[in-house]
């Protein structure tokens, strides 16, 4: 396929000085009006060495308002990243809205450098494909820009430049004994470069290969790509009707809507307080001794809470974490995203805080706010948490890919036992702050929190990240069925690694 | 002095239940009014290995919402860290208005640890005692309360613990070879407590020492000195009258403000065309060399770029990174602090986007905000404004200390010579974007400028971070100036290294 790309394209003198100097006005215009319009855009080069991707860079950053630009050179992964899914870092590296990211290399470095280095198992740098597509379908999804260059030169092009770049002392440091591995493999490199257009280059992130071998025919049509992707987005946005936000109707009564899986739950199952003290002591005791062992292994685990109001989720998650080191977990309560959260997508907050290999990391209240109280509330559209289904599977899975542990609670009780627990803390000095007056409304909404409770754990169950109900009325039970839920999927995790 | 600390300190069961209970809800309450009064707590636990850090930090975080408080684990600096100044990463973890950040170790191990395996200098272990004075001062001066224990058990109560814990596979692992190095090491390790206290103690952020032989004593112990100096500081805020934010008054006219040193400037300097462009070519040459020297030598630099509205700062910095290779630079634009900044101290944003060693930071528009900007407008508090000369010089040196090289830039242009840029911005339709009502109110606080840019200049001009004032009438003129400062700044600083 790259074979039939035209190197030989040039732009005269006086054709790229009628051009590119109304672009560079175009350009700076593009990124207020994707400022102002709250678009975030995101650029890749990818290419041959010495293709010209520094230089490119350099100039476009000096037609940007660096107010609204981060540049960001990929190299191999830090220590910390290592420690983290591979794409975690550049979900941490996302724009907030209004704002470009240019990426020198990017996440594509898994299915070229390292995979022609060997540095990942041919499974893996395969699966990547998969996250590469989950990762900016997720993002276009979101109102995301995603521009994609391939800057091209052939091999013998690139030989010459090598040898330009060693005759000056300023620039022979760009080509070292890398550089020159790479080129005598520049074959086995094309043939990646084209599995890699081929199995990337989708209708939400397409890629856009630039003849490179001239500097002004490769500056011409790159400001002229960019342009074009952020208008279309722009126009897009023009001329979409404005989002609908509207809660969630009662749900209409149906038989069919009967007997849910929460229906069918045994809510009287209980425990005395004597057996609960024996019992927590135990598995207390297996959770100290496991998550060291976690340690040692390097696993990671992820830890999900989420259930009705006065559920029992606080104190569920004291008792897991009492008896732990507090260096190897972490509690990360979840609230409403503050502002800096609302201008990237939604998942980008939770992906920032996953655990690294060895720790553990627990989640009151989570990503499924999003098809909760978002979908019930109205606080985002239909057509956004009818996808959140999807990509949270899809971030799950990447977690578990990776060797996370997930395990996944929803904890149940009735709306009698609900009422009396609301009544207790509005009359207990002590306890008042803890009920507000959300909670009663979130209360009045039983039914339509029902539905999406119900939708919500039938498609998010997954073999690799399955939801454990936990019958909350006896608090105690509900402890003691979480506590040993957590060891039993941390002990499975560290025998088998 | 420790040798003083009664460790056969404790508290009768009895004793115990009647006080720990109404402490621990004590604690609840303190951090609810924190988090209502905004107020920022950082808790430091350091002590003898096996003298119950983990288990007092755990018994607090059952305590405290976790949604208001972070455990910060501290080992050896990542790779990240180390190429940062040493206090980087500290300033990092800095705990948002009404959040707790609870350290298990602190910066403390510079003077503990690292002094005594010789992993720092001795230079520089007894540097960091002044920086860890200077930021425990910036940070009660801003508000936060600093809470420091030092957990003490004797020699002996060590190794009946570590053999205690050696007994059980699930405790073994925490007694290494290390932490029998340290025990065998007691005397010497005392000798560096000692000073450490004696060095840090201060008013703003005591030290308690806690006799830690018995959980119950170490316990209640905690408690009680934490809701104090929480308590403490909610009474002197409650005390407090609001602050006055007001703006600067004209100065008075006076003949000892005549003939400042903005005044004896010759802005009638300036460039033909044609010189400047080869004078630019040669200065960005050497630029684009000394970058890689620079980034060789592991150096970084921080370039500082302020002046008057339309001074050129945006040509400016645009010719300065023009030649460079972006994975060595980036350009941090500044504005208005966000909420997320606001909600800690003012320099915390600066920190954060320090330049790792060998690499580049320009800063477009900087911390001088505070005594500019802020000051004129009356956005912050006189004593606010008052303190930070002394707390930018402090940082400043700090990052000097660290081996960064430091270019500060005033652009200084006359009234006229705005009038007439900013009537040319307003004029013409690709500018128009550049210019606000804000500027044009600016431009009325002239003479308030000057007063405070004179202080600015004076106060913060140091040996290890020099102001250089460029007569910005002519861009071209104050274009190559700039750059050879820079160009020269680097160049000495390689030199060095």
């Amino acid at each position: 396929m790259l074979e039939l790309v035209d190197l030989d394209k040039r732009l005269d003198k006086e054709v790229y000085r009628e051009t590119f100097p109304a672009l560079e006005d175009e350009l700076g215009k593009c990124q207020r009006a994707a400022r102002a319009a709250g678009v975030p855009v995101l650029i890749v080069f990818e290419g041959w060495d010495a293709a010209g991707k520094g230089t490119i860079i350099n100039r476009l950053t000096q037609v940007l308002d660096p107010r609204g630009f981060r540049v960001h050179p990929i190299s191999a992964p830090t220590e910390a990243e290592r420690l983290h899914p591979w794409m975690w870092r550049f979900w941490n590296a996302l724009p907030p809205a209004g704002n470009f990211a240019i990426f020198d290399r990017s996440w594509y470095g898994r299915v070229l450098t390292e995979r022609i280095e060997g540095t990942v198992s041919k499974r893996k740098w395969q699966e990547a494909y998969d996250e590469i597509q989950e990762f900016e379908r997720q993002l276009t999804d979101a109102g995301v820009v995603i521009v994609k260059f391939w800057l091209h030169i052939d091999k013998k092009e690139q030989k010459k430049r090598f040898k330009q770049l060693e005759k000056t002392p300023a620039t022979a440091w760009k080509v070292g004994k890398e550089e020159w591995v790479h080129h005598c493999k520049y074959d086995k490199w094309l043939e990646a470069v084209e599995e890699m257009i081929q199995q990337t280059d989708t209708a939400c992130a397409p890629w856009t290969i630039v003849e490179a071998t001239q500097g002004r025919f490769r500056r011409v049509k790159v400001f002229e790509t960019i342009i074009q992707a952020v208008q279309a987005e722009l126009d897009r946005r023009a001329a979409q009707p404005p989002p609908v936000l509207k809660p969630m109707p009662e749900p209409v009564e149906s038989p069919t809507r009967e007997q849910t899986i929460l229906d069918r739950l045994d809510l009287s199952l209980s425990l005395e307080r004597e057996e609960y003290e024996e019992q927590l002591d135990a598995v207390q005791k297996r959770l100290f001794r496991l998550e060291h062992e976690l340690y040692v292994a390097r696993v990671p685990a992820v830890i999900v809470y989420e259930g009705a109001d006065a559920g029992g989720k606080g104190g569920n998650i004291k008792r897991l974490t009492r008896g732990l080191d507090p260096r190897g977990y972490e509690v990360v309560p979840v609230g409403p995203p503050n502002a800096i959260e609302k201008s990237r997508q939604y998942l980008w907050r939770f992906w920032r805080d996953m655990p690294k290999a060895g720790h553990i990391t627990i989640f009151d209240r989570s990503w499924y706010g999003r098809v909760l109280v978002e979908r019930v509330e109205g606080f985002c559209t239909e057509d956004e948490w009818k996808r959140a289904y999807r990509e949270i599977n899809e971030m799950e899975r990447q977690l578990a890919d990776f060797g996370t542990v997930i395990v996944k609670f929803w904890l149940q009780i009735d709306r009698d036992e609900q009422l009396a627990r609301f009544e207790a803390r509005q009359n207990e000095a002590a306890k008042q702050w803890k009920i507000t007056d959300e909670d009663w409304r979130n209360r009045e909404k039983w039914k339509q929190y029902n539905t999406a409770i119900v939708d919500m754990l039938t498609k998010t169950s997954t073999t690799y990240a399955p939801w454990t109900i936990l019958e909350a009325n006896c608090k105690l039970y509900a402890r003691i069925k979480a506590l040993r839920t957590v060891a039993d999927a941390l002990e499975s995790a560290v025998e088998k690694a």
